[in-house]
């Protein structure tokens, strides 16, 4: 429910890097006659490398994804709905009409999105999508990531790392790779049990308190963000409209790196940088309150103006 | 020193199945000419579908491990150091030494013997390995696993799946991918920290105790189990021999799937069932008790005599 998806598409597994390659894999198989990946110059590293790796080891190239890009001969293009430094959403809805029409696959990344805003994999058209569990749904420091894959496409998934957990007849032990009909297809290999009841406890919590309700606080809280940021005088790159942000906020400076270390050394205050110049707040609707955003952006304040 | 590794030469990161998947490629890499993997019929599956999954994908062939085999114009041969069902150890140094002559690379499962028996990849000439922790290493249920290169083929580590844990300046965000010239290379996304910590835990014990010790403990206690298999009249097909074994014993009998599920459900004893017919007893010398053994082992034969 936390992402709109229906009860046996999504699968909890392994790490979101991981994921991002077999989710390629996978889509690439869907278009065997394309030879072309698509992602943006500046999407998250670890998205970038694993489409360049894979263009390097195939022989496919890779288009950079721009405003009015042809999609027409791109297999899949990788794309993360919400902008890891700004907290901006892109128009999910009409990219992935834009690239059916041109016959194109998407594989999302909802890393910043599951648990932060409201979201519906099926009324949006989304067939594939990757997502972290360790942001947003809480479910601790490096907790396992998930695949969805829209159920109309389970019969064809192929994907290239044949595990014993994807094997219909996982202890028959003497038989030839015959994957199970659904989901777990995407299953590689023996589960990282601690890890996977973290994130457990942190999907739960999420359904339990609904994704309306969190991401109602969210936005009360990103919209207190900005008046804090008006009220220091900050400089921030995240949208002003609520319904086109996430759940993060940006803020600008040339001296970025060394105001995160410092806020994390003296102030208690965990932020990322974002280089060249972002200083990356995280307000997790679950666990931060009012009073943490208050705080950590008067400190950031009060490093700023020295 | 728990596999005669150097420092730096070995990563705990995913699962066996991904690093069998990664090592695969890292060794196809390495023999760019060769278009032949060997993997013995009766291998562990998740090894089995491993390389049947990456030659299929790449057009390569399978040709069976088999005593006698044509090694040379294959390019990666996977192989137990151990078996899985009997804990037979197999001559590591004669096959790297058959593999090396004829131009193959090996890429070791260790999974049955890192923690179990004394093993030196230096003095046996391993290049490149993959095992898990949660064995005999104590890591715990589903704890990550681990690839160990040889340090002579870091700076030639080509891997698949390019994920920003390798890379050098990894918060740059902005730059192209640019791995690691060590181990590192082959990490791929965010590890799964809980999971990684008990790992920690089960590897620091077994270096602490030290591998003599424990290789010691291990061979009297399946020394042990295989007087109290003569004396219940049981069928074994491990080993007399000690320097022949690992830490695990199989038992024979055509009900071993039941008498498996009997043990567990009401004996308190969890054993494994290997089809068609082994009843297998993971005997972990930091864990096992002598009187766990007998325990096990006589209620084994109360269930098989009625």
């Amino acid at each position: 429910s936390i992402i709109g998806s229906l009860s046996g598409e999504v699968a909890v597994h392994d790490s979101t890097t991981l994921n991002l390659y077999q989710g390629v894999h996978i889509a690439l198989a869907l278009r065997p006659d394309r030879k072309v990946l698509a992602v943006a110059a500046d999407e998250f590293p670890t998205d970038r490398y694993v489409v360049e790796g894979i263009a390097h080891d195939l022989g496919l190239t890779v288009r950079p994804l721009e405003p009015g890009i042809d999609l027409h001969d791109v297999a899949v293009v990788v794309r993360s709905v919400i902008d890891y430094r700004t907290a901006e959403i892109c128009d999910v809805k009409a990219f992935t009409s834009l690239a059916t029409e041109a016959g194109a696959l998407v594989l999302w990344d909802l890393s910043h999105t599951a648990g932060a805003i409201e979201f519906d994999v099926h009324a949006l058209g989304v067939e594939l999508a990757v997502g972290c569990t360790y942001k947003f749904l809480n479910g601790g420091p490096g907790a396992p990531a998930w695949t969805y894959v829209s159920e109309n496409l389970h019969s064809q998934i192929q994907q290239p790392i044949k595990g014993w957990f994807a094997q219909k007849d996982q202890f028959a032990m003497e038989m030839p790779f015959a994957p199970h009909d659904d989901i777990r297809r995407v299953l590689l290999g023996t589960p990282h049990i601690l890890s996977l009841i973290a994130a457990e406890e942190g999907i739960a919590l999420s359904e339990r308190v609904g994704m309306k309700q969190i991401a109602a606080k969210g936005q009360a809280l990103t919209a207190f963000a900005m008046q804090v940021v008006d009220h220091f005088g900050l400089t921030t790159s995240t949208p002003r409209d609520p319904q086109r942000r996430g759940c993060h906020i940006a803020i600008s400076h040339p001296r970025a790196k060394e105001l995160v270390a410092d806020l994390a050394t003296h102030h208690k205050v965990l932020a990322d940088v974002r280089p060249p110049d972002i200083v990356r707040l995280g307000l997790s609707p679950l666990t931060t309150r009012f009073t943490d955003v208050w705080d950590g952006l008067q400190r950031l304040s009060h490093l700023i103006s020295g």
